[in-house]
């Protein structure tokens, strides 16, 4: 469907006079030997490998995030970026507290300990832990729809069990995450002492997969919440199968700590002819705990700097300034993504903004270029394609976000745009302790170098607008079709 | 140049009036059925999942192995099977004290946690944890060969960096695990503070490799060792590599608790024809701490017991006996198997030990048949080997020592046989957090219990002994060929 409505607006704007093909051809040769360049380098591989050993784990708010961001600066200003600086921002920050390793165990009626780690944002246990049975829910439908009597769930551990399926694209894990995001309200509500989850993701080895709740009306959990790796998970389920009540004691040490610091990191090809027009690519700097962020997302790091170096290093200047920003804090929900859009905001350069993408599913290859700009400019984006395809390269739709970190932005207007990545094993690592650098295929982290060149290279030497025009968007909004 | 020299044998053995083909067509026959009921049978699944789950980790010489102990009796019992016993014995035991999880962390130049497991038999450190640096050796051989300064080693951390790669007979780990066993005594003798060694095994994700090291003339360490995962051991060798001084920090409570009992159960199905002719199969009961024993040897407990219940359940009792036994405290030194045999030398039974086998290399398929025989008995094999090839078994040569808990049996005299399953992948999982029961694929294991069901019956049927025969083997061994 999507596929065929790109192809007839593509008809509908060369029938209007817009150019389908608007790539000249020096474009189209500067960007091939960009791409030809970036196969052949090693750059994002060993801008990696630097973040995720001398700095390692990231933790949004931690000295590890600011020393992250001292290697950032260093790094740009090596590199020969122009404009290099931190923009700072407040967030509360919250830890595990104690350590990477949390203690829980069954206690009854099969005493073993668990693999099990704190969801961002979760409380501690009351001190010297807690012990409770466990209330099990096959599904977090399951829970929200639980009818039981009013007192089932006072002092227990809701257990959710939903299990994610490993897509190309990642799409079930917006599902998935629910009983993540939301089941400690859930479980709090109901008066339940903690909630425990299967571990979000794809992954059958025994690593727990963490990451932030959400917080409806700003409104934190008073009790612990915690993902225990599959195959724990498959013990709390066979147990529960067999009829037996199962006890599980935890000892946790999490919490919020207060305000603190952290920063987006930013650096700039300043534009020949439009240095004003801003093609901004960007990244997360800061990564989970358990792991060292090698997938999410210290390859987006290499990934997008290495890009923009590999265009400086051409010698020409594009049209366009492209700004690399990489975002602090993201992770604990995009705190550096909304502090920069609304410093934008404020310091009125947001529509200065001409389109952003950001590199953050992992390190497998790119294989689908998305887009989520004005119909008038998809023709564009099908001629990049055609230019992409020698890369493995198909063209997306015409509804995408840009990535996590854009999202503020893209709520402002800003177009968008994404180098889709293939996301099959993405999930087998994401937000465990084997997010580690060994998982990254150098030639692949290449070829996500030479699209990204590509990419940026069309986006920052054209004089084209990628933003919606509102009489023709309202047109095709009548004809059924989504803007964006 | 083994399958040539079982050929030449088989020939000299057919040519010297021993009938090659010595398996009667009814014990063909029996055995196929076994085979086909097997082939369907869930049991060894099941019992397996029974272990794991119940009794969940069972590390020897604990209370959880010695609720291994009562769940195998009862399990033995239930299943209908004759003189169910345990044999007791004593033991040393050493636990890592605190948690599976160990505390270990980069401290300069960039400080992280890292995944870190104690070596068995280890020492703790001190009181409040020591802080080290890191002297970093690229092999083990390195090591041996290391001629520094007397006191280049003093009070520092030794790293032992060996890569063990994966085959299908495991044949690497032996040389990848000196490492592992004598590491310690090495880096003792020179003063140093603790060992440090990249996992053995083959896994990339991010699990550290425990298992037992060696201790010569009964000498115990007095410095911690621990094995760190593959991923923070490549951490380690990239700070290494980048020429900066390394510090580590490590706090550990493991050591030696004194002396327990663990124990070995027993079970029969009595022979028909000769009862007092005992052919063994075993497991082993026991298991590391960090991970279920799932494949090391839950599945070995699972297929020994399920082939012998099967042939007991077809309702033709074999000539001979069939003992299946369940061994303590393989893990910790084959401390089982030791007493096993040293307590059939007291009681006058060794002799009658017709031959043993062991399944101990996880749950993949069998796909070889090795016998340890007289000469005169490896065309039985040659034959057994024939009505198993259905089920995609080769046959192997005539060395095999039976598994490790046939060992000491093996060393006495006892006549060996054994079932090579697929080892490519075992040290993946292999003595880790992640050897759990999910890994284990139900085809898989069926394929093992019609095997062992099949082995167990020709071996149980027939009134060959298998036992070398001292003036044929003479003449072998004089034609240069090893007579085991």
């Amino acid at each position: 469907m999507m596929r065929l409505a790109v192809a007839a607006a593509a008809a509908v704007l060369a029938g209007s006079g817009v150019q389908a093909q608007e790539l000249s051809e020096d474009a189209r040769a500067h960007a091939r030997s960009l791409a030809d360049v970036a196969l052949e380098s090693d750059l994002a591989y060993r801008l990696t490998e630097s973040l995720t050993t001398e700095i390692g784990p990231r933790l949004a708010g931690t000295p590890q995030e600011a020393r992250a961001r001292d290697w950032a600066v260093e790094m740009f200003t090596e590199l020969g970026f122009e404009n290099v600086r931190v923009e700072y921002f407040p967030m509360d920050l919250w830890t595990r507290g104690h350590s990477i390793f949390e203690e829980v165990a069954i206690t009854h009626p099969y005493p073993q300990e668990l693999y099990a780690t704190s969801l961002g944002g979760a409380a501690a246990t009351p001190e010297g832990g807690l012990e409770a049975e466990i209330v099990f829910f096959d599904s977090f439908d399951d829970l929200l729809e639980f009818d039981g009597a009013e007192d089932a769930l006072e002092g227990k551990l809701v257990f959710v069990n939903d299990r994610m399926t490993a897509t190309r694209t990642g799409e079930g894990y917006g599902w998935a995450n629910r009983k993540r995001t939301q089941g400690w309200v859930q479980a709090e509500n109901r008066g339940a002492a903690g909630l425990l989850i299967r571990s979000v993701g794809t992954s059958s080895h025994r690593f727990a997969h963490t990451g932030m709740m959400s917080f409806p009306a700003q409104r934190l959990p008073d009790i612990p919440a915690l993902a225990v790796s599959a195959p724990d998970a498959d013990q709390i389920e066979r147990i529960h199968a067999s009829g037996e009540t199962m006890r599980v004691a935890l000892r946790t040490y999490a919490g919020w700590r207060g305000e603190v610091a952290s920063g987006n990191v930013i650096a700039e090809i300043t534009g020949a002819g439009a240095p004003e027009e801003i093609v901004i690519i960007g990244a997360h700097l800061d990564s989970w705990d358990t792991g060292t962020g090698a997938l999410d997302d210290g390859a987006g790091v290499g990934i997008v700097t290495a890009a923009a170096r590999l265009i400086m290093e051409a010698g020409v200047r594009p049209r366009r300034t492209i700004r690399v920003v990489l975002f602090g804090a993201e992770e604990v929900g995009l705190v550096g993504a909304r502090a920069y859009a609304s410093a934008r905001q404020e310091d009125g350069t947001l529509d200065q903004h001409i389109i952003g993408s950001e590199s953050d599913f992992g390190a497998r290859k790119v294989w689908r270029l998305s887009s989520g700009v004005g119909e008038h400019a998809v023709g564009f984006f099908d001629a990049m394609q055609e230019e992409m395809e020698f890369l493995g390269i198909e063209r997306g739709g015409n509804s995408s976000g840009g990535g996590p970190d854009m999202i503020p932005l893209a709520a402002m207007g800003v177009p968008m745009a994404r180098l889709d990545q293939d996301g099959t094993d993405y999930f087998e690592f994401h937000h465990t302790p084997n997010d580690t650098f060994d998982k990254i295929v150098p030639e692949e982290l290449a070829q996500n170098v030479a699209a990204w060149a590509m990419f940026t290279w069309f986006l920052a030497d054209t004089d084209v607008d990628f933003r919606a025009r509102p009489e023709t968007e309202a047109e095709d909004a009548a004809e059924g079709e989504p803007a964006r």
